[in-house]
């Protein structure tokens, strides 16, 4: 038996558990005797052209079980698109170090890079594990690192509205990462539960942000309750498509900065409706929370590394491994081989029947779909319009 | 013997365990044969002069339990300070509803409305039980609500880290709670554990922004290592004392509105440097989270509501529930009266010794003071750096 090596890179951002999916891979290489090293890239596709590279065959079950339950990316990440001159480059480097197996988790850019590395090298099995929060990744129901991501923002919602209506003097503007799409920000929905109301109004960034619709539900909303959260997208954009939070600063280049969308939804309350308001933006932290973890989202992402391992040794290459959903409750899923050139650099945004006809909340068939991801209850807390 | 009725109030900020006092406060009184209702002020002070108070004399063991383990005050707050034109329907209210024991759990400012109403009644026993995030109240060696914020605060700059260093393009500035104190930015150092470096820098409200110093800090850190974490606190000034966050805008009368320190800092890093640089602040995030309160604040506050009811039932007035450590390994406090009049309206700075002689970290002794109060351990984590 020829025995190979397998190499495995992280792309993109980190999130709660891609660690989890690295974990899945290690334990189940360690089974299959046609593996034998079990090499990470360190720092993505980027490590891998450099030749940096850690065995990290013999690592131990305690580690491999501490690395599951790791946020971040344990061995490092880049945010580079190989292309063409990188081509001759990236076949040396496998062949060099004995490459038979090639596994690279990531998003939309990263299958982007896997797929081209597939075409690339005939004689390795090239499989990509999908990950992102954003769940902005086609051929698959959702994506690990959402689940866990949705967790946290909901809990921080849910948190945060207890926190300012017990001090009812502020809209607070809770800013939510997801770049172009609302899967996360809609997710904070998820936070009315216990007898808890916040967020009171969610911004998607598939709605095109309208101040005098906005401010009209601000002033609405105060005028009836107070203690109000504001859940809003990183990436809301006006009817031109242009970011609404221009900071009017550019850098040394002459780059625009971006300024902080809840920063900017607050300083609008504060001067066009007289209502004090301050904003929130936890920003990475939301996905570096090894506390809000969904127990969930962080099985899938063992297995779908496991997975990957699995179709790899036995022969597929060009793959995916997605998600399909097979029902609702009890929450249940399979695994299955989706083509990579079917995901790579594609964007899926939240659908029109997740988002209400106001466009400023979900819809209950959100709620269903997203719930299962959070990994089921929230902590309790004590309400006191529950008591009694 | 005369049954009396006992309140108690909120007042400023919530914190994750001033339900906890109230919990401790409710289980004592419930013991008392002498106390008869036991109310609660809905929304501090204000709530007490409309008369707005809900009645928690039979609370179930349960619902005490989950009280003390929610974040937030349960029963409302407020930022209103009891001034003379207030006296007389100060005592209108507690004799209608006669009232015989007064407890009022805030920080400094709540501990003036203290010191105000044991002066206006006679025959009540009135008891300030201590609470601030920021850790500035005077006349005890610690205050809860810190260790747990500052709990909060340790584990997010570690969390921070892992994500920024596995993805190094980035300075990332945290922006920490503490107003004028620098207890809470200070905590943060507690994140270097198992290995890992951030946060690489501390920006103190105790030291006036220097411009120039700290971008030949981050300049400094940014040549020699990738993923650097900077602690700022919400309360950095400069030279003249002036908030270095200023956005530039003002509300509808003429005010100023403050922007964000950590964007602020973000945005020079960026300009000056032409380093890449990006923002999180948690915000109230930080004094609202369930799962990262310290366990010691926590029966710390807990115990501190039982002892104000045990003193105010042995007749004693005009005291605010202090605590003395009495050793740091073990971890040994004990509670003592301190007159309120002595902690109004001070404000506890953090000490030189506890900063060190570069103005941008912590001494070790203040690692020792803060370790325990943030109830040992924190969650595991997985570093590479720390493999094999």
């Amino acid at each position: 038996m020829v025995k190979k090596n397998l190499v495995i890179a992280h792309g993109g951002g980190p999130t709660p558990v891609i660690n989890a999916s690295l974990a899945g891979v290690i334990m189940e290489a360690q089974k299959h005797t046609k593996i034998d090293k079990i090499l990470a890239a360190r720092g993505g596709i980027e490590g891998l052209l450099a030749g940096n590279l850690t065995d990290l065959s013999d690592m131990s079950p305690e580690d491999i079980d501490l690395l599951k339950n790791t946020p971040g990316s344990a061995i490092g990440t880049c945010r580079y698109k190989v292309t063409e001159k990188d081509y001759s480059r990236t076949t040396d480097v496998l062949q060099k170090h004995n490459i038979g197996y090639f596994f690279y988790n990531g998003g939309n850019d990263s299958m982007d890079t896997c797929h081209k590395v597939s075409l690339l090298a005939n004689d390795i099995a090239v499989i990509g594990i999908p990950k992102t929060i954003d769940n902005d990744l086609g051929g698959t129901d959702h994506c690990p690192g959402f689940g866990s991501a949705a967790r946290y923002a909901a809990v921080t919602a849910l948190e945060l509205g207890m926190d300012i209506r017990a001090l009812p003097i502020h809209v607070c503007v809770l800013e939510i990462m997801g770049r172009n799409a609302g899967w996360l920000v809609g997710a904070t929905a998820l936070a009315r539960t216990q007898g808890f109301k916040a967020p009171q109004l969610i911004c998607f960034p598939e709605r095109p942000f309208d101040e005098g619709k906005f401010l009209n539900d601000v002033q609405r909303l105060w005028d009836s309750q107070k203690g109000i959260v504001i859940a809003a997208s990183e990436g809301l954009v006006d009817h031109k498509g242009n970011t609404i939070a221009d900071s009017g600063l550019t850098d040394g280049f002459g780059h625009k900065i971006p300024g902080g969308v809840a920063q900017t939804l607050s300083n609008l309350i504060i001067s066009k409706l007289h209502i004090k308001s301050r904003s929130e933006k936890p920003g990475l932290i939301g996905r570096a929370s090894k506390l809000l973890v969904s127990p969930v989202d962080r099985e899938e992402a063992f297995e779908a590394g496991k997975i990957s391992v699995q179709q790899a040794a036995s022969g597929k290459t060009g793959f995916m491994v997605g998600i399909k959903r097979l029902s609702n409750d009890p929450y249940r899923v399979k695994f299955e081989l989706v083509e990579l050139d079917k995901v790579a650099n594609y964007e899926k945004k939240l659908p029109d029947h997740f988002i209400n006809a106001d466009g400023n909340n979900v819809t209950d068939e959100f709620i269903e779909y997203c719930r299962p991801l959070t990994g089921g209850d929230f902590p309790d807390y004590f309400n006191i319009d529950n008591y009694e």
